[in-house]
Parts: C-alpha cells; sequence; structure tokens
C-alpha cells in the first residue's frame, strides 16, 4: 500500500477544518458536532478522527489557522507611502480580516465563552491573545518611532505597556459589533485615538 | 385556597434565581439544564415552570437582577470626601460588584457567547449595554463638570461620547480577566486614563 504523502494528508486536514468553520457559520459553534462537521466534510469518521482527537481540538487548530495566517500578513503593517500605518488602523485591519477569514464576528466571541470552560480553548486563548498583544504593540512602537520621533526603547516600552488595553478595546469590541445592532467599530476605535499622543519627553 | 401573595411569588422567584446562580457557577452556564436548576432549588418542575418558561428566561432574569442591583448601587458614585469619582473607579467598582453578585467573570463571559445564537439573550444584551453605557457616561461627565471645570453640555457630549468605548474596555478587561492567568485589571484599567483628559477649551 503506498504511504500517504504529507501533502495529501495536509489537504486532507485542510479540508476538514473548512468543513468545520461551514457548519459553525451555519449551524452554530456551539451546537455542531463531530458528526455534522464528518458529514460537512464528506470524509469518513475514520478520515476525521486520524486528524482530530476532539472538536475542541479542530476548534483550536480552525482559530489559530484564522489568526496565524492573520496575523503575519500585518506584521508591521505600513501605508502605500511607506510610512507606519497608525496602530488603530492595525486594530481595524485586524477586525476586517477576521471578517473575511472567519465570516464574522460570531465565532471568536462563542469560543470565548466556551473557553470559560473548556480546558483546551482556554490554553488556546493564552496562546493566542500574546499574539495579538505582540503585533499590536510592534506596531504602536512603530508608528510611535518612525512617526512620531519617540526614541526607539521608549517607543518598545510604551507598545508592550498599551497592548493588553488595546487588546481588551479590540475584545470588546468584536462584542458589541455581534451583539448590538447598528454598532459602528469604526467610531468606536477612532475615541481611543488620545491614547497615542506621545509621551512628553 | 388561599391566593398565594405577591410577597410569597416574589420569594420563590428570588429562591429559583438564587438556585440558577449556584448551578451556573458550579457546573458551568451551558451545562446547567432546567433539570439541574429545579434539582438545586429543592421546589418541583411546576414551580419553577410557574415563573420562568425557558432557561433563557433564568439567565435573562439572573443577569438583569444582577445588573440592576449593581448599577443603582454606582450611580454618580462619589469619593468620602464628596468629590466625583474617576470614571475609571466606577468600571473598577463595576467589575468588583460583578465578582461580588455574579460569583466572578465566567457567567458574563458565557452569555455573551451564547447570545450569539440565542435570540433571547441577545435581547438582553441590547437592553443591558444601554444601561451600563448610561452609568458610564453620567460619571465622566459629572467628573468632567466638577472635577475638571468643563461646562455641564460639553462633559455630558463626552460622557456619552466615550461610553461605547468604555463598555469595550470594561468587557475586554472582564474578557482577559477571565481567561489568561495573572491578568491585571486595574493596572489594564489604568491605561486608559489619557481618555480623560479635559477636551481643550
Amino acid at each position: 500500500m503506498p504511504k500517504v504523502s504529507d501533502e495529501h494528508r495536509e489537504a486532507r486536514r485542510r479540508q476538514i477544518l473548512e468543513a468545520a468553520m461551514r457548519s459553525f457559520l451555519r449551524g452554530g459553534f456551539q451546537e455542531s458536532s463531530m458528526s455534522d462537521i464528518i458529514a460537512e466534510s464528506g470524509l469518513s469518521a475514520g478520515a476525521i478522527y486520524g486528524h482530530f482527537a476532539s472538536k475542541s481540538e479542530i476548534v483550536a487548530a480552525v482559530a489559530s489557522e484564522v489568526l496565524e495566517g492573520g496575523l503575519a500578513a500585518m506584521k508591521e503593517m505600513r501605508e502605500p507611502d511607506g510610512t507606519p500605518s497608525h496602530p488603530l488602523d492595525l486594530i481595524q485591519r485586524l477586525v476586517a480580516g477576521l471578517m473575511e477569514r472567519a465570516g464574522g464576528t460570531a465565532l471568536p466571541v462563542q469560543v470565548w465563552g466556551r473557553a470559560v470552560i473548556d480546558p483546551e480553548l482556554r490554553a488556546m486563548f493564552g496562546t493566542v491573545v500574546p499574539a495579538i498583544r505582540a503585533v499590536i504593540a510592534d506596531q504602536i512602537a512603530l508608528w510611535m518611532h518612525e512617526t512620531c520621533g519617540v526614541p526607539d526603547d521608549v517607543a518598545v516600552a510604551r507598545g508592550a505597556e498599551l497592548a493588553p488595553l488595546m487588546t481588551g478595546i479590540l475584545q470588546g469590541g468584536i462584542t458589541q459589533a455581534e451583539l448590538l445592532d447598528g454598532f459602528d467599530l469604526t467610531a468606536y476605535l477612532a475615541l481611543a485615538a488620545p491614547l497615542f499622543e506621545p509621551p512628553a519627553a
């Protein structure tokens, strides 16, 4: 029997994750069972369980794919003229990437709620949040240093300091965008602009 | 047969809500069924369904009790010397009230996740968020007017403008406090202080 190639295995893995995403978006994250995901994928149960032992494992893989792809594309974001993008534009782009890759804001809000009682999802949150904070911190440092002329070490320290708050503003914005009709995320984010005033020399 | 008094009805209602809260905190919000809540309350199924048609109705009642009690106590908060409390102290007090009344930050994060797919909880969110925003907006206006000498109409407008962002900061802080070990909510909130610089005259 020929050995299953790595490419084939990776294609199968992707097929499962895409089926899971479709299933979550249509039927709800909480409501989608392993059987739903199996049916949606068109693969056998054996094929799925060969890749993922549980729905939590699938969710963790979906989330890290969505995030890794999104975050890599946003590292040290610059405008067409080469100047660093404003940190709030990065946050806006993070949400836009989420809308595109995860089909909206529903999935993260559901995953956070579930992570409260699911140790695997909680562990994923503990990995993902520092990754998001790092991208935000880097952008703040880059923008403050190049655009505002803040010394590099001060800019880096301020980026690291502000990143948890900006991550919280991102999460609160996603939650309100998902649950409140007519919520204006752009106006909401713009209110945070005073946080980026360069520190007095 | 004597008519069941309003007091008796209200005591029963409270008994059910307290049982539901205990059940949510111990077994998880998602995992607690109507049967669990009935068992926890020590009442009959009929007694429970006479008050609440579904778990969502119970959750909505629990959330509004927790919030109404908490919010009423925080309206126009002042320090012992009579000066208005800083808006960030109000936010801190909101979280402390949540810890005390809801036993921690787990319940709101789970309810937000569930509200994505539960119309009754979503509607509750749509009522609760404006109530929280209003208390925050009033505190910002009071503090800016009395402490910073900002004209009343400007202070009121700034309070209303900032309230959605502060609500998001509160939600993001609750989510991170619940899901990240060692998260420092006080330090996180303190970062938002520059948002309350009075507008230039």
